[in-house]
């Protein structure tokens, strides 16, 4: 189940051909790229950057190892490549430098998530293991901050491991959740790994194994006196409640997870109630999502907690972010060279470049500003967002933990009006390009 | 990079606080449990099993650990837990028998999967692993045979590890691309894991690192003498085509990545052609799907190869597959009780049930019949589709190749008729339920 992985081969082949190509021909400059999300993906009117962790940990670990550089050496693609590039492979580390943006922070296309400085053959060959994890980490808290938004201070755990591609997409996107907002996860393994609370209840198949739902919610109330969550929608989510009232207060919460859940919520928090258990919680988890949820505190059902897994664990309606790699700079003979793509739809901004955030004497945010990375701030007490996370292949920051990064989306969120968080109709939050920047981009376009 | 990995935490916690509780309560009976999917996803009208062989060796070698039944120990959930239960744990394995569809296999809602018939408590706690593994690689060996399918025998390679949720979903969703079709992937792990045939071209960074175009493509042709393929939308395709030709017929392909690909096509395959390059194939990537491939080749594009990522690697149009565990008999003290959920909307029928296919004299697909495990065949020559494959714990079967699977698949296909497999406004394929197992389903109504 856990096949031994093959970590440096966790990459596209044209990554690693490149290599080979750049290596053969002596090219060895120093290259800056940029991962940047061209296009705001469908139904989101903000981003939330989320992977770097996993990337910094990615870069400070990559290694050829003997038998990966073996299987690259027979493979027919490498045949006329020398043995001297499988040597450098060997001794491969990277080298570069690293910057991005804080994890947790807001961002919008066009703008850059993070730089890699570094010399090309370095810089080329993370470009699969980079886009992959910043593209679904980001996916995920963005989706997860819109759900947790629409629950309105309600607190919603992410359910949604059995839908997740794979557990490692179930793991890291367990941890994007809890960067968007969730306050915590059904998956045990990010509680072990990632210290994100877990949480759990009981499945259908608990209550059918005993004779009686009776039995069902007495047996699991044994083993767990003081957690335990009934799942009330086995046979009749009703009478599953008037059952609940029959153990009384000590009952934590109950679930409901199909039917009206409007009606039947309204109707089980009368029976807890009149049964004096007001302080039992009613969950909810039947196919939520942010609109859903919206809808159903619109109709005032009583919800304390939100279980939300597929739509979630997939960001169903914008199931991929469009993040790529694109080259901005190089050095060459110590001669700066800004590099932009002309493709149709697909053109780029060369340089490497900073992102300002400028703010109203609130502290909300205003709009940003692109412009290049040793420019002036656009205005005075505008907040430069990137930062340098390493150098020379080494991290140089006291890297937050997943909480601190949950509050900072927390903070940064606040700061963002509202009418950009909308969950349906939101405006889109001004980003401007630099004069100096466009003036850059023209001078290259004359150039090309 | 690489994190350590906890594999008998990868799942939800209420799967281990359940099974907590069985033991506790001294539930020791047989369980069957029921994968199945109960309604296709939206734009399929068919859908390719997939992700078995994972699961069958998640099953083998499923173990607690010292340090993750350390875990559980300590967290308050288990607090009121006896040590007997975690020295279960040391000991446990996997001790049940697998019947499941074999990889490749298409089927419909709500057709099973999976089976799993084991202690209960062993049944329940691979419920996420299996879940996550099945529905994942199902969805995309699905959305793969669509892509396959609209390319008309041209083959495709699935390029989108960049998109996945992780590298895992990047191997895994390579080995489900390619058994719904794709002749190979960009994934290099996925042919060192696997086998899949690799394939890669080079990207843009690499014609932008070299002074000129023209020094790219010769660059790269000095390393790869006999797989060259050039991408030719840099800057500008037409011109970069006409440089391809001052290369020769040594060239093997040119990829186009932008544009309107429909008309560069045509103009690409021309100035190839009228320099001779008759044998250069043109290869396609930029934002490809089925419906897209349909136009491009409706329109005559005279494209050789595709090359799909996004759309592919996460199912774009329907990125999850709401695959179900449910439990549907039990064995108790010597009797079998059959299990049915009456929730609204998520009802399901009980006992353990065969997939019979029924053939037209071509061996043609004409409709599927749901009967009970033991039932006779619906009519004569069908085809019993559910098979054992694992025994007390053990493979019981020989396991066919990927390649094996792929031809499995693709035989399969040409045997569903065409209306079925029409990529838009295809028919629904009939699936009956047999007489016995609907009188079943009827007697366990009456008796809940």
């Amino acid at each position: 189940m856990i096949r031994h992985r093959w970590p440096a081969l966790m990459t596209d082949l044209y990554e690693l051909t490149m290599a080979a190509g750049y290596f053969e021909n002596e090219i060895r400059h120093q290259a800056t790229f940029e991962l940047f999300v061209r296009h705001m993906p469908p139904h989101r009117s903000y981003l939330i950057a989320a992977g770097l962790a996993q990337v910094l940990s990615y870069l400070s670990e990559l290694r050829f190892t003997e038998q990966e550089i073996d299987f690259l050496r027979r493979h027919p693609a490498f045949q006329h490549v020398s043995s001297e590039f499988f040597e450098y492979l060997r001794r491969f580390r990277f080298t570069g430098d690293v910057w991005a943006l804080p994890e947790g922070t807001p961002f919008f296309a066009p703008e850059p998530v993070l730089y890699i400085r570094a010399p090309i053959i370095e810089a080329q060959v993370l470009e699969t293991y980079l886009l992959s994890m910043i593209n679904f980490q980001t996916s995920i808290a963005s989706k997860a901050a819109r759900v947790v938004e629409a629950a309105q201070g309600r607190p919603v755990i992410e359910f949604g491991a059995r839908r997740a591609h794979s557990m490692d997409s179930a793991l890291y996107g367990a941890r994007a959740a809890f960067i968007g907002g969730c306050v915590g996860t059904s998956n045990v393994e990010a509680g072990a790994i990632f210290g994100i609370p877990i949480y759990g209840t009981a499945a259908h198949s608990w209550t059918m194994a005993f004779d009686s739902e009776m039995e069902a919610f007495r047996a699991y109330l044994r083993v767990f006196p003081e957690t335990t969550i009934l799942l009330l929608d086995t046979y009749d989510t009703i009478a599953a409640a008037e059952k609940a009232t029959q153990l009384g207060p000590v009952i934590r919460g109950v679930r409901l997870d199909s039917g009206d859940v409007i009606t039947l919520s309204k109707r089980v928090r009368q029976i807890l109630d009149q049964a004096g258990m007001t302080n039992t919680k009613i969950i909810v988890s039947s196919d939520l999502d942010e609109y859903r949820i919206t809808e159903l505190l619109a109709a005032g059902a009583p919800i304390d907690m939100f279980g939300v897994g597929t739509q979630l664990s997939v960001s169903y309606d914008a199931p991929t972010l469009g993040g790529v790699y694109k080259l901005v700079e190089q050095v060459v003979d110590g001669q700066v060279q800004y590099k932009m793509k002309l493709s149709a739809e697909k053109a780029t901004y060369p340089g490497r470049k900073q992102i300002w955030r400028c703010l109203d004497e609130d502290g909300h945010y205003l709009h940003d500003v692109i412009g290049l990375m040793d420019e002036d701030p656009p205005e005075e007490g505008a907040v430069p967002l990137l930062k340098q996370y390493m150098r020379n292949g080494r991290i140089c920051v006291q890297y937050p933990t997943l909480k601190e990064i949950q509050e900072a989306a927390r903070a940064h969120l606040a700061r963002l009006p509202a009418p950009y968080r909308k969950i349906r109709g939101a405006e889109t939050y001004p980003v401007k390009i630099s004069p100096n920047l466009e003036a850059l981009r023209e001078r290259v376009l004359r150039e090309l």
